[in-house]
């Protein structure tokens, strides 16, 4: 009978109409297979007789049913199973990987300390006397508030030359590369240069696009311009504040010559303006854009200042770049949550984004201090580079030990750390650990550094 | 004298370091060009005796400057200007396009009506309760708590058989689309159909990727299921539960022949579940997903339901394609806001999108009927149709008028409205124009259709 199959138990008392939860029994009998493709289903006056429910309940089920494809009907009222079973799930919900117990993750401020409170005063302040149209559809540049404060924002800080109506407002660096690269490649580009070592962001982009891409080797004074100049490249992607993930600043002497390969070539410079904010023995040094801002892209984001869950990053583009990067922002997910940038330029107009960063410098330094000092004491045969400023450092290894054995046997002992060859153009190059320390505490660096010795005693004593 | 052509007036109450303010003027007189390249700036012991400061305080200002590339030094301490004046800005902000006084736009809810308090209440909750990590990057399905939220609410509401591990949140249905079409592509397909008439989002973005796109003539019963056999497609985008923009329904024998076409293909149907929470006059249809969730992706978002600004969507994907769509996420933008999609998640947990919508229908509901009366009384040889559901109707106009020369003439007298042309595929077919009715009150819904009742007079009397 199949009123059995469908475990047919009408319950009079749930809040839910009768012909629903015939619905949901004959619906769920379907998709479990149960009740097969092709098969028959009682008339509506069988089963309402045999439910002891009024016959047009059952109507009204039956043409849910059929309205929504799980049954058909032929002539003279005769029902059948429309859809077939789905095939049973596949498997439970995998267990997420194991977190190391110490990790020394990089690229993200210290979400710990994320300015709760302030932000949350921010959305409120939004929410309250934010016009209606402003939760609509924004253009593609992203809100005139957002651009206004932080052009005045990176023009005081940065030494940017930046008009709000040359920015967009993008979901961080990676997005803001690829719309660059999108704009670029329409316009005719066909070669990205990148610093080598670098993050992969732009090319995974670029490769994706079908661009070439060539490394430029970065040395103690950041990329070297004079490859640059012989790698035929259209567009370039530099870290000159702070080289990712080297730590170098590029000379005025190299910043000079950039430019002046970008205009002979109409090329374009996109400058990642990564972790300028935090210094901590040198001058700050102001950013690229502000010398050229017909020649350079001026790309930034929170995620290093405040936190990469916000999504937020933008671009200010040479002018006749604007629309085009617009219209790829448009294309790509039509412009970013229109609550959040007008958050983010609340928070920047009341200096909470000055504060926070006020708060945080010595916090980072302190943590870079205790980090120096442990490997000065550990590990004397690691040499620290681009520590002045940031909140990462590159450690080179000597040349007994690779990245590989070493980062396994850390991460077998309960410790998260990062290696330099996937940020690698070229096989070739020394090995090296990148320590992340804007995420642990003072005590879990000296003890992650700690065990870290004795994973390389580990990988040593093999 | 160059101090003159500096401007060095040095405040010494501003609370600015006079360095800085140094600086400050040798840059703006660099970018400017009243420092032209190359000019020989004063020596620090001339320039410091001038201004009556210390030599460290301008050689502070100068060794900044030159790290910043505005300045070079040759041996002997000359200083000379190593960077050029910046061409002028092109054009002041041009005036923002005027608006139509009353407006017929659609594709979005009634922004005035978003429940801001309420969306108020649950981003305070995220930013009081949830856990630091979930500021940082999160992976490409998005956050577990929105995911389970949502496939509860969808299976709840819509029908739909939606399995959490294989749903991706994207920031619409824009971005989904893409993200879907980008995992087909690289699996190999070639071909997209679409509707005709359809809306742009996917034609975009596959023509972007370099698929070809066919259309599928759109009848009273919705998609031609026929043509879409014969279209040798490896994925079509449908709008089932009403079809955008003309509103039919797409029957039950036309989902099964749909999903029988996929599976026998291998290809995929992307479901855009649109406008499917504004029913009027007829029972709700589930969604097609649930009936092969092995060959349907749903694709939905909160634009028509809450707001377009927030910018949250979602992807149900067949398990196969699941870690593809997410790859594509990570590679576009890393991800959505995380403090959005948790507040979305206890918006939904708490029913808050249940009580809008049930808040919404019925004003939604008398804008629809107030519209319907309106075009009885003052256009009855315009024929509305998809007026069962939705927030939007279209309106067939008869032979003799032209839709691009009516909506010029509402434009002149004030009235934003859209047609049928900018949505088809194919160049034939009746004239239309669309009318949102979400977003404007009764009254001027009344007096809006008063004016293109006008318009239309207008154009017949030339």
């Amino acid at each position: 009978m199949i009123t059995g199959a469908l475990h047919l138990d009408l319950d009079r008392d749930r809040p839910v109409a009768l012909h629903r939860q015939i619905e949901t029994a004959i619906r769920d009998a379907i998709r479990s297979g149960r009740l097969p493709l092709g098969a028959a289903l009682p008339s509506t006056r069988t089963l309402s007789a045999d439910l002891g429910v009024s016959r047009g309940t059952v109507v009204e089920a039956y043409q849910q049913l059929t309205a929504e494809g799980y049954l058909s009907s032929r002539g003279g009222g005769y029902t059948y199973v429309a859809a077939g079973a789905r095939p049973p799930r596949p498997t439970p919900r995998p267990a997420p990987p194991s977190r190391p117990r110490i990790d020394f993750g990089y690229g993200r401020a210290d979400v710990s300390s994320f300015p709760r409170a302030a932000w949350l005063r921010s959305v409120r302040r939004v929410l309250n006397d934010a016009p209606g149209d402003r939760l609509g559809y924004l253009n593609g540049r992203g809100s005139p508030e957002l651009r206004d404060a932080l052009s005045g924002y990176l023009n005081r800080v940065r030494g940017t030359d930046i008009d709000p109506d040359h920015m967009v407002i993008c979901s961080g660096f990676a997005q803001g590369v690829s719309l660059v690269l999108h704009a670029a490649a329409a316009r005719g580009a066909r070669r990205l240069a990148v610093e080598d070592p670098t993050s992969q962001d732009a090319v995974q982009v670029a490769r994706a696009l079908g661009l070439q891409v060539v490394g430029i080797p970065v040395g103690e004074d950041g990329a070297d311009v004079a490859a640059l100049a012989a790698s035929d490249a259209d567009v370039v992607v530099l870290t000159p504040s702070h080289q990712w993930p080297l730590g170098a600043v590029l000379p005025p002497e190299s910043r000079a010559a950039v430019i002046e390969w970008a205009v002979r070539r109409g090329a374009l410079v996109v400058e990642d303006d990564y972790d300028a904010e935090y210094r901590y023995d040198r001058a700050p040094i102001g950013a690229m854009q502000g010398l050229a801002p017909d020649h350079v892209v001026h790309a930034g984001s929170v995620s290093k200042t405040l936190a990469p869950g916000l999504r937020l990053g933008w671009l200010a583009v040479p002018h006749d770049l604007a629309d085009a990067v617009a219209d790829a922002k448009i294309l790509a997910d039509r412009g970013s949550s229109s609550i959040e940038q007008l958050a983010l330029a609340d928070f920047l107009e009341r200096g909470e984004l000055d504060r926070h960063l006020r708060r945080m410098r010595p916090v980072y330094r302190r943590r870079r201090d205790v980090l120096l000092a442990a490997l000065r004491e550990r590990l004397p045969d690691l040499e620290p580079t681009g520590v002045s400023a940031g909140i990462h450092l590159v450690a080179w290894l000597p040349p007994d030990l690779d990245e590989e054995s070493v980062i396994a046997a850390a991460r077998a002992r309960g410790v998260g750390i990062a290696g330099l060859r996937p940020h690698r153009m070229s096989p070739a190059g020394r090995d090296a650990l990148i320590f992340g320390y804007s995420s642990i505490g003072e005590r879990a660096i000296a003890e992650g550094v700690a065990l870290v010795a004795e994973a390389i005693a580990d990988v040593r004593g093999r």
